[in-house]
């Protein structure tokens, strides 16, 4: 198994979620599974201070921080080539409804970072699954109609998700929902309140859920 | 178990090594142990780019940034209270060697940040245990003369820490090194040509160790 994963930058606020993240490395270094780390060459929409929760007059590039969670080893997002890869993997985080699209400021009325949504609907029509952690299920809703998928269980992002087409299932912690008919598999992660160890347990089942759908 | 962990950034290059800071945590989590996450409130030495690995003339602040390892649950390290845990335990990553002493530019004639090096004493007079992970051995061999200790199998710093007085014992990927008598327990990690699960090995044998030396 050969994944790509999607970074949004690093930290919950204004990027890819650190723990989330580094949970799904780990799911596929349990699994000796090979993965490619990429992100977008873009300023991230904002920077926030992690301590204050403030934003900040900053400004940092999505990719150059991804690479902070990727120890170097990450590739822009503009190269991510989707049949070279048996699935494609994304995180959550603030960062993917702010920089990999602008759920978080237009909800239903999101629109997805071109470059992303051509990724993805070719990995789609390859036949390849895709993965989608915490947040990150927003951009399935709006690329794919009819998606069956899991934010977890909050009010506001479920009707978001139903208005744009999405058949939700609520989920408790380290629980996945699997669209066998998409091939997506998403978890909730830290849209629940949750333990670090649940966020592992989610990252595991999603991968192995993700595996079992590789062609 | 209550630990306090203490983080130098947030990135291998110029702070915290991110995966070993989650897989400590993880490994925490997974016992259901209490932590707490502390970092300096000072300037970083320097910023690196992760993605290029070049100095860039940006300032960041160490408690900022670790801030995004610890999704804003992190205190200052000056307020950290030795008494209140029952073990330390500190992640490894350049910023250790270069924000919490100057081991990265000066080898075995470093200092260590004065806070950090008197919390570390009155832990260690309390009888408390000491995790250090990767690196941050090199801050136990320059406090406490006789550490028992392991930094993997690199010859220059094997080297320098024998200089200071450490007695070195050569690991693999996941191992640990105990030194009952100090109460100390390091694992040498990404000093290590090394996978994320066996960074995770190496977290939760340490992990372990830690919690049997507790009184």
């Amino acid at each position: 198994m050969k994944c790509a994963i999607i970074l949004a930058g690093c930290g919950v606020y204004d990027g890819a979620e650190i723990h989330e993240s580094v949970m799904l490395l780990y799911a596929l270094s349990l699994k000796n599974a090979e993965y490619e780390i990429f992100a977008p060459n873009i300023d991230q929409f904002h920077v926030v201070d992690h301590l204050s929760g403030q934003v900040t007059v900053e400004k940092r590039n999505v990719l150059t921080e991804a690479a902070r969670i990727a120890r170097g080893k990450i590739c822009d997002l503009k190269n991510l080539n989707p049949e070279k890869f048996d699935a494609i993997i994304l995180p959550g985080g603030f960062g993917v409804a702010k920089n990999l699209c602008d759920f978080a400021f237009k909800s239903e009325n999101m629109t997805v970072l071109p470059e992303l949504e051509m990724i993805l609907k070719t990995a789609h029509s390859l036949g390849k699954p895709i993965g989608a952690m915490c947040i990150s299920p927003v951009i399935l809703a709006k690329i794919f109609p009819h998606a069956k998928l899991t934010i977890g269980n909050d009010t506001d992002t479920t009707k978001a998700l139903e208005n744009m087409g999405a058949i939700h299932t609520k989920t408790n912690q380290g629980q996945v929902v699997i669209d066998a008919e998409h091939k997506f598999v998403t978890t909730p992660c830290y849209m629940l309140d949750a333990s670090l160890a649940q966020i592992g347990q989610g990252a595991a089942a999603l991968v192995d859920a993700v595996q079992h759908l590789i062609k």
